[in-house]
């Protein structure tokens, strides 16, 4: 493979920040609408991203932790807030209203869109075992990897990105 | 256009931490000190880098949740803090007096520099639409581009962070 | 020298948060059990990872506001808090007992463990003069560079990242 060839963006989500997440999805279809494949390793914070709204947790598996930081940590991207003026959750509600009203589409459609045109979702294999996580706990179409998986990625990449 | 010939760095400033932002300056310099062409992309948070201290807003224009964001967010770079140990501004206060009797240069003399030495100042227009800014709002010689104009700084990059 | 042979990483680690420092020397660790060099930029806040448990501060030769902030953030890899979810150091204990009963290596081992696979680490001259810092401070076997030291690691890699 000649290196001519590297055109591929990868992102590292690590955050669950709502601003630093739809930052990460808007360069993410930016690309993707360009004709470049991207790929987002989510890890971390930034998995829960990934987590089903509605998602039964297999409870019986679970052990206290495990219980306790799922119900800590945001349940999908519906739960996400700003990284500043985050004020309790009234700066979030604020901004998001504000997105509307200027017609920017929100963090769920930005996922669905970047999972239309093909963007990659990478979900980080050693976080879900340090958290606790069941693959039925996040949205489908997922590829479960460890850094692994990421670094090539990363091999076809000319741009990578640490959000 | 040959692979070899990639050396321009790419800087997405997210974030208006004064730390982390002159960091994001410092490399940039440097980058440029070495021959190297560089743009940084203020998007978000970031965007706040770039306002004017006493810019007049067009108030009229306005609407409430821009004057209001206008009057919440730091209006250019004196007014930016540290992302830790800020203290309620002693701590920056702290660290400004320390940097500038160590002979470090502060952050409006490094965007001074970076733009004496040709490095290019990307504002994001999402951004500027999100949080109802104007372009006069701005310090000169900006480029107003969306994220395909980031993107296409990246094509000719070596080296892309996202800080 | 051909592009092709641009396979090096470098990460900045700008950040001393214990969740950001552990992604960065696990993707270093795993970019290094593949083959490829890896440089770590420890700058600003992160320079406090390489900083030494017990080390005797040379105190005559320290001002008032070098000591202090000596004191004030974090001597060495087992200070360091998470980013969220510190709860006053609680979430940071809960996850340390946590990584320990999943097997999941800690960060002094992950320093250990890169340190032995040939990560290079190279502390930023520019943050030890504002902070104060001397070199006996600093575990051993660090290069000592400036922004253009780390500029050139860049130039043998195809994945920077900052962290």
């Amino acid at each position: 493979m000649s290196e001519e060839k590297r055109t591929d963006k990868t992102i590292v989500v690590f955050s669950a920040d709502l601003d630093k997440v739809m930052a990460a999805f808007n360069i993410a279809i930016g690309a993707a609408s360009m004709g470049f494949e991207c790929s987002m390793y989510f890890t971390f914070w930034g998995l829960n991203v990934l987590r089903k709204e509605n998602a039964e947790a297999p409870v019986k598996k679970k052990d206290f932790m495990s219980k306790m930081l799922g119900v800590m940590m945001p349940k999908g991207p519906k739960k996400l807030t700003l990284s500043q003026m985050n004020m309790g959750g009234m700066g979030t509600s604020m901004m998001k209203m504000r997105m509307k009203s200027k017609n920017i589409m929100q963090l769920p459609e930005l996922i669905k869109m970047a999972h239309s045109m093909g963007v990659k979702f990478l979900a980080c294999q050693m976080t879900m075992n340090m958290m606790g996580m069941e693959k039925d706990e996040f949205i489908d179409d997922l590829s479960y990897v460890g850094v692994a998986g990421y670094l090539g990625a990363v091999e076809k990449a000319d741009c990578n990105l640490f959000i």
